[in-house]
């Protein structure tokens, strides 16, 4: 049994990936951590869990929990993680990091959209912990840094068609809307629920910092510099990312026709499902699972193709993906403990 | 492996019965029927299933399904089912009926509150699937009339007190909220997301359907003859009953020992959560699982008790309980395929 | 043209009362306060207020607002009233108070259920805001305690049933259901969408503090003393409050009996509509206004009838019944600048 | 007192044409028309009407409306309004017609994305019935062509920048969200709650037919052919549409010199509200109201300009709008009965 530590457990992130981690076969939840429900149960904190987890919630001491755990999730806000990070790799435990600290791997892009860094060196080693791109680098990897859930929702929309040059990569709009849950379970008043539930809006127009990943990622696809618009919306659900992604197609396909290049690239993932060209993703069927169903339209009257994709931000947009990674660098299949039918409705 | 059939799949128990059954290490579903869906795939119905279960959809033939399937799931409306149950069971198949057609065992209140039923004769054999009263029974069942959902939550809630006669049973009054998916699937106005959402109403005061089923199993467990109202209402949630039950104490107890009493009457049902003394029940704490929580409040000023119970509607309260009655039928655990941890959020 | 101030503006109460008191045609509205907010347009808080009212956010200077306002509306926690009422009061301004400051009578019943009161003298001179019970006193009111929200829909329910003795008034069950805008603007992880969104749970069992309030008011109108059970629970919907109430008939009445005693008792009253036999209310039928609609079953089977009544928490629960208290008051009609039309959907 | 009609009373825009009439001082409702609930009280169809609007419904027939009515509201599928739009003007009564039949200009367009047209001949006459583009016209109007809820919303987001030539008009994409009750009072699947709430998906993806009347309109303004990508959502909330529109800019302008342009052509218009640069629009600050609130981006980094509008489909997208049209027709305030405050939450 792999020992596996949860650091940050009492956040949505946190709490999803005991969900998931309590019914994987391999693994042993040896460690939760909460500096703000220190000492409490943490099915207190989350009476969901009981009779799953119930361990106590430590404080976050680094010294303490490599001692126990093989691997550990770190959970926790940017800055926060890397504070904590190195520790962790020092004394001989994987690291599974879910926070933005590792996944630039520039630096200056870095500071540009968060603040300095304190262990910069860890760039090139930490690899992006995007399956679907990067599953053999995931093998040996002693550090992955976890997609943000934006990033995801696009980078697997978008991959087929800049991987065959079938779009003008300097025409890439991108349109994301995504469940409350994504700002995270801190009391602030945007994420109360009188001031989300039936409203909808923009935020963060041209300025949020998934931004620089999204770009990174798909630069690296495309082999040129990709500056595109990206846009998320706040939606009123708990979970679920639907990104709209609009691009000038270079040479006029067929909607089938695309269809069938995203078959043949994501036919052997298990969890990404590319839908048939009368039927479009929706955040429902994904729910609670580290699906990633992907749609798609060429529109001829235009010249564009329309991709759509639907994650549920919490799992491939966060725990589950981590899961996933973490069997890949133990050599697991995929999708143990990954088996998570949607619920639906 | 246990073949089975679900009659009745392309509404929300179906769905949820499939999601369920197809997790499950012990069984295979055989056959799926829809006569508004026949001839399509069932994840082109519900495309949350794809990858799980592609079955095509076929017309209801009683003949041609029993010689494939050894346990047979009804999920269909009252009085549909009546027209197919006996000829399952006469074909030697196994049958749990998700309807209200065979749960009363008095066919004079049945046909007061339903219509003329067809088969009465089968009032006696068919066991009411409730396992935490009666398990023993269920082992030999060859038909299980699976519990309405509000029934379940409420029964749950007050067998110790009746069980113990701690309580004055011409006192009850039950108060209960559903979620939108109790009404089923069909397109109703009542039903559409604009008459639901940011609504809340009850409805069918002192005539709801469920009343005579949860006072013929509260009488049972009281040894008296019980009225009581119940008046449910309609929650703008998917999935969730939650019912608050009020009873005249016949002595005065605190809190704890009442919870006491439920960790004992309790303590060995997988499905039963009884909360500590300072939590109170939540349907989110439940979604998507198998679980009944319970919390109660003995308030001293009143003399009454309050009892709480949470469940989702669509699992205990209809599929998860039919396939805990399935693995009690044939001898598997309780929990068998059930492990589903909640949701949250 | 009247001049009022409203003090408290940043929470929902606050905004609330502007938007309903910006069409109101004989007021002005000369202040608004927020400490959080300070020097702040309120539009900027409330964008939804642009074009309507942006007045700049003032500190809470008794002083200073006295000399300029006629009449104030404090919408502040209660403690924080009491700290200002008094000074309001001596400068010569009326005060429609929200908070709970004033609204029992009793002051070892308030100290038991809030907290030390520091003008307990005022608990004779105030009037408690219920138009439909105490419209004469409120006529030449300085100080007026506008009610609870729970309490306005529980008394409103029951008061025809207790004025004419035909219930058993140790009987009396209440099942109350609010939207979270009850639980006001502060930001508290109770309040969050994701923990609030398609969950649903009691709270406060047998200690709410809206039970004294209910028992007083109810007790008043019966001639004895009441103590009953009320249950309040957390709805997922912005505004309404739904309550169930239960109570023991003392001589049988039909419910077509009973509904003509409600006409009759509220014939006059603008703000309550009671429903024909055949209908219930809904919470979206009054959303955003300041009506309070009445149902009710009489259930010949157990002897109880059952009230349901469903009124807007910020309108006829808080806002809108202050304007209405402020209008007989000023010897204005009741429903001036209140005639506002349900929102539906 | 003008006296008006409202035909097909029994939709979603229907009782939201009378909930703004009956508060409307220079009109008054003569008749409501709906063939489903004929017979019936509108009041019963819609309880929250109960005190404002108890008419009968009625069936609809031309001539015994025509003798009555000054000015007829057609709240009619498309097809449906034809059959009976010519009738009414024949009798002589004004007509504002709220389906699509006669807003495109080009009948062939027209039969190429609705179907064959009875009335073609009316083309030429009808007036499109947005404000802000045709003051003038509308108040000669006999037909006026009520817009579509989602070409309302883009339209007013993208005219000033067309009228400027500050776009590059082939490169728009509009990627806009609506509520459900957008899709009407119908009882069909995708509009059941529970097909729709914790659900986002996009719908038809190059294929919606507001995509012509959006570029009729914009071509008309940009003086050449436009085509774009319009991408319709659905968003599981009651009402409000928000759209947002991205464009490459022509020449590099700030925010704050778009946001100028914006106030300078929207200045005298009562219902468009431009927002400041730090803010953003949301649904639910104009839930309810005839608004129209806009605010933009300009992205120096791609060039492109992100503009976002938000309105209600129902108020400005529908019945709202139909009232200020009649208004103008009718040489009143464009404000008049249109003065309601938005409701938040």
């Amino acid at each position: 049994m792999l020992k596996v530590a949860v650091v940050g457990a009492s956040g949505y992130t946190g709490v999803e990936l005991i969900r998931i981690l309590v019914g994987h076969p391999e693994i042993e939840i040896c460690c939760v951590t909460s500096r703000q429900h220190e000492g409490l149960p943490i099915n207190q904190v989350f009476p969901s869990l009981t009779g799953f987890c119930e361990l106590i919630c430590e404080p976050l001491n680094v010294e303490a929990i490599s001692r126990r755990a093989d691997l550990v999730f770190t959970a926790l806000p940017h800055k926060s993680a890397m504070e904590v990070v190195p520790g962790f790799l020092s004394a001989g435990c994987k690291v599974i990091d879910l926070s933005a600290d590792y996944r630039l791997n520039d630096q200056n892009i870095y500071e540009q959209w968060y603040q300095t860094h304190s262990s910069p060196e860890l760039f090139d080693e930490a690899v992006y912990g995007l399956p679907e791109l990067y599953r053999e680098q995931l093998q040996s990897a002693r550090l992955i840094a976890n997609p943000g859930c934006y990033p995801t929702s696009v980078i697997l929309a978008l991959a087929p068609l800049l991987e065959h040059g079938l779009i003008d990569p300097n025409s890439l709009i991108v349109d994301s809307k995504s469940g409350v849950s994504g700002a995270g379970r801190g009391v602030k008043l945007g994420s109360l629920y009188c001031e989300a539930n039936e409203g909808f809006k923009a935020y963060g127009i041209a300025s949020h910092r998934h931004t620089p990943e999204i770009e990174q990622e798909l630069s690296g696809l495309s082999g040129g510099d990709i500056r595109l618009n990206f846009t998320p919306h706040l939606l009123p659900v708990n979970r679920g990312i639907l990104s709209t992604c609009y691009a000038d197609m270079r040479e006029s396909k067929s909607t089938q026709e695309l269809i069938d290049i995203y078959h043949l690239r994501y036919g052997k993932e298990r969890f990404v499902r590319v839908m048939p060209g009368n039927q479009l993703p929706n955040i429902a069927y994904v729910r609670g699972t580290n699906f990633c169903d992907i749609g798609l339209v060429s529109d001829q009257r235009t010249g564009r193709v329309i991709v759509v994709s639907a994650i549920d931000n919490l799992v491939k947009g966060a725990a589950g993906q981590a899961v996933q990674n973490m069997n890949i660098m133990c050599s697991y299949s995929d999708a143990l403990g990954l088996g998570i039918v949607p619920t639906f409705p």
